[in-house]
């Protein structure tokens, strides 16, 4: 019998194994993050939305759901050329995005844009990733609404589609329910070949096809 | 609690949502691999190696350790251009995946190989992802033999470096302590940013920096 978050704990170890050059910001970030409970992806799914930026070597990154800059971070820390579109409700969270990455020198490769994650993406064309860490309710709706504005070959990432393993049971509320929908969409679509990762709370990393 | 198998189960059953085109050989495969319990990476994983070479887009692939080619099916599937060497010490394993990849229309990016494929590797330069599922206990000796063959931003992927879960055990047996040592120099090397990916009994996934 093996526990999910014991097999997290063992990866987390690893992660700090690794030197990496912004230490010390992204110690504070995390820090600030346990402080005030703050839902940012943590240290395996960041260093995984590096390793799949490095990869996808992306001109446009959209992210729906920024909080204070983690993630945005890893996204744009691994771009050799392109931008990070940031987007959230709180003019708060985006102030200290702004401070937190260009503390990393990194605020030239990013947008910060207050409002609605998914209205502001809808303005962009040829998104090459796009990432979900809005309303989990809304996963579904929103890729219904954004699919056209992805590239051709491009990803889209959602955070939190394990949903603390709620998505396991049977008799689920409704934010649930739209999170096992959303999952299910992205499996059956022919539009996308999904995948869901089982780093934190579930990463569900699609390509368009 | 959350269970490490449950999670498992539930993407299983998502994965199956998907519509692939040689689901038959694929279900052959499986089933193969189930009746003699010949131990294939199984369908999440390498749907997950599926979206890694897309985004790659590799030239060269190696893989060491091939058994009847169920990884490869997945990587030389999601080639553009470029090839897959494959090998391994069996020389049935080998005309199992020639007739499988025949099977599937992939016959012509492959390479079968028969012997030690650490050996076999060495002959090439500039691999774009080398894969290992050989004897685990050989991991490290392996990528120390072998990194100066990965290309600059090439990967290594490596299987069942979560083994059994036995690597989140304090004392351990030598093969789980050569596991464990693997994933340590991977994560703390400077030479590769590195990623232990959940899936089923673990992949390392590292890109060479
Ligand atoms: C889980 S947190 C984001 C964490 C961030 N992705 C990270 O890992 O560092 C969710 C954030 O999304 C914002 N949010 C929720 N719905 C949104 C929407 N529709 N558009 C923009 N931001 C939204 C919230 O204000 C909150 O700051
Ligand atoms: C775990 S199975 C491979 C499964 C295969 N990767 C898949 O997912 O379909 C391991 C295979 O590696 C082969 N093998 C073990 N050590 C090897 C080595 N040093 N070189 C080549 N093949 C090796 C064994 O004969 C066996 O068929």
């Amino acid at each position: 019998m093996i526990l999910f978050e014991d097999i997290q704990r063992y990866i987390d170890k690893l992660n700090y194994l690794s030197k990496v050059e912004d230490e010390e910001i992204l110690q504070h970030m995390e820090n600030y993050a346990q402080k005030v409970g703050f839902p940012i992806v943590g240290r395996s799914v960041g260093r995984f939305l590096y390793l799949i930026t490095k990869l996808k070597n992306p001109k446009l990154i959209v992210e729906v759901g920024s909080g204070y800059g983690y993630s945005a971070y890893w996204f744009a820390k691994a771009l050799s050329s392109g931008k990070v579109v940031l987007t959230d409700y709180s003019q708060d969270n985006l102030e200290m995005a702004k401070d937190f990455l260009s503390g990393a020198g990194l605020i030239d490769k990013v947008e910060l844009r207050l409002g609605n994650g998914v209205e502001i993406a809808k303005e962009y064309k040829n998104i090459d990733i796009l990432f979900f860490d809005h309303e989990k309710a809304k996963y579904l709706d929103s890729i219904l609404i954004l699919k056209d504005n992805l590239s051709s070959g491009g990803l889209v990432i959602a955070d939190n589609t394990l949903w603390h393993g709620k998505v396991l049971e049977e008799d689920v509320d409704k934010q649930t329910r739209k999170i096992k929908e959303f999952n299910e969409y992205m499996f059956s679509s022919q539009e996308f070949f999904t995948t869901l990762i089982p780093l934190r709370d579930g990463l569900l990393v699609a390509i368009k096809v």
